[in-house]
């Protein structure tokens, strides 16, 4: 009995996907760009502490040690780079992206321009929606997190990060970009490394910031459809006339 | 001697504009686009009586009656647009331009493209920039407003309004652009027409918002550069598309 409950469920989840999939790709198959449906994950791991360390080392030049591991001295060792889980692991930089696919579950998608559909953004702060974007021979971290600064009023922040280090991430810039109901709303930078620390630039503000109320003008039926583009980095174009 | 000082502080004044000017200059005349000086000023009307009166009203088709003048029922009359200040004047959409500009002395300036630099973005809120802008054949008022929605958390709001019907105001499209720093954030969308209230487009959210950390980002020393374009309304791509 248990055993046909369990694939009725299964059936729905394909189903539910499915759906969001056509969905997205009706809003968007025009442009040939892959659309990817991103669930939302109730996050977990909210520990400030760790991040200022984290932080605190990597301007210092050395890489962050992770707090569980306070006895480890090995400067090649990064932290588990994940935004949702406290998570004790740590291991080279060059195996983070299989860390987070194979311990966190994070996808991983391919091409130079991709759509990120969010799913259910009415789900209460604090929440992430997460993927790893391959592109230009590097992967780089999607993150989209719903957030109260001020409470009882949730906001969502988006940003990318390079999974390598500082030096690596100058060479792109990303761009997201919102466009629905006459409205567009486009946010270019460079990335910042994985090794900054996702929870500080959010709380930096340095990224994509949208009130309850744009989101809500930018989103369809509850799903938010951000298209990603990431180049190799040039000067923009005022500050170079300069 | 009160008239030497006070030719001395009109030098002061030249010189600081001059200034300003300048610095403005150096970053945008590459592009060569007018940019223009815009100081702030405390904005002395909050009165949200007013504005859902007269919202109520344009969204009943009959334009509306000011609350000063509770007698007049003319449906050919408007209030007072400036969102400085409470005023009792009202009169045909024709003369809001000028009454705009000799009663409330706020600049008109032409060009497609445009460049509106506020200017001491530290004053405390509620403070606004405003300018007008003509363009295409019709007038667009400018507005940038510093306001706490929460408190002790000032934000920035910037949108274009046109001084004419919401029907005439379906026909253009209006972007604002930030670009320093290696970071650009773009806003485009229809302008909403002077007769829907700027308070309310304000307080819906529906326009450009900066939180302070991202205003900071984008600002040198004080002062915040906003690239303005208005062109004439098309289906934004990805919408036509489908």
């Amino acid at each position: 009995m248990l055993f046909f409950t369990q694939c009725f469920g299964a059936v729905l989840d394909l189903i539910h996907l499915r759906f969001q999939h056509y969905k997205a790709k009706r809003v968007f198959s025009a442009a040939g760009q892959l659309v990817c449906v991103v669930n939302p994950t109730h996050s977990l791991k909210y520990a400030p502490t760790r991040c200022t360390a984290a932080q605190a080392s990597t301007e210092q030049g050395t890489l962050p040690p992770c707090h569980h591991h306070e006895a480890v001295h090995d400067p090649q060792l990064v932290p588990c780079t994940c935004p949702l889980f406290s998570c004790p692991w740590e291991g080279h930089l060059e195996v983070v992206v299989s860390h987070l696919r194979q311990t966190h579950r994070i996808n991983i998608l391919q091409g130079a321009e991709i759509v990120f559909l969010a799913t259910d953004m009415h789900l209460p702060a604090p929440t992430d929606w997460i993927i790893m974007h391959s592109c230009l021979g590097h992967q780089f971290l999607l993150v989209l997190r719903k957030q109260e600064k001020y409470e009882g009023h949730p906001q969502f922040f988006a940003t990318m990060m390079l999974i390598g280090t500082p030096t690596q991430a100058n060479n792109f810039t990303y761009r997201l970009e919102l466009n629905r109901n006459q409205r567009r709303l486009k946010w270019e930078a460079t990335p910042r490394s994985i090794l900054e620390c996702v929870d500080s630039v959010i709380s930096d503000g340095d990224c994509l910031v949208l009130n309850t109320s744009l989101a809500q003008l930018f989103s369809d039926n509850g799903s938010l459809a951000i298209g990603i583009a990431i180049t190799t980095s040039k000067v923009h174009s005022s500050e170079a006339e300069v």
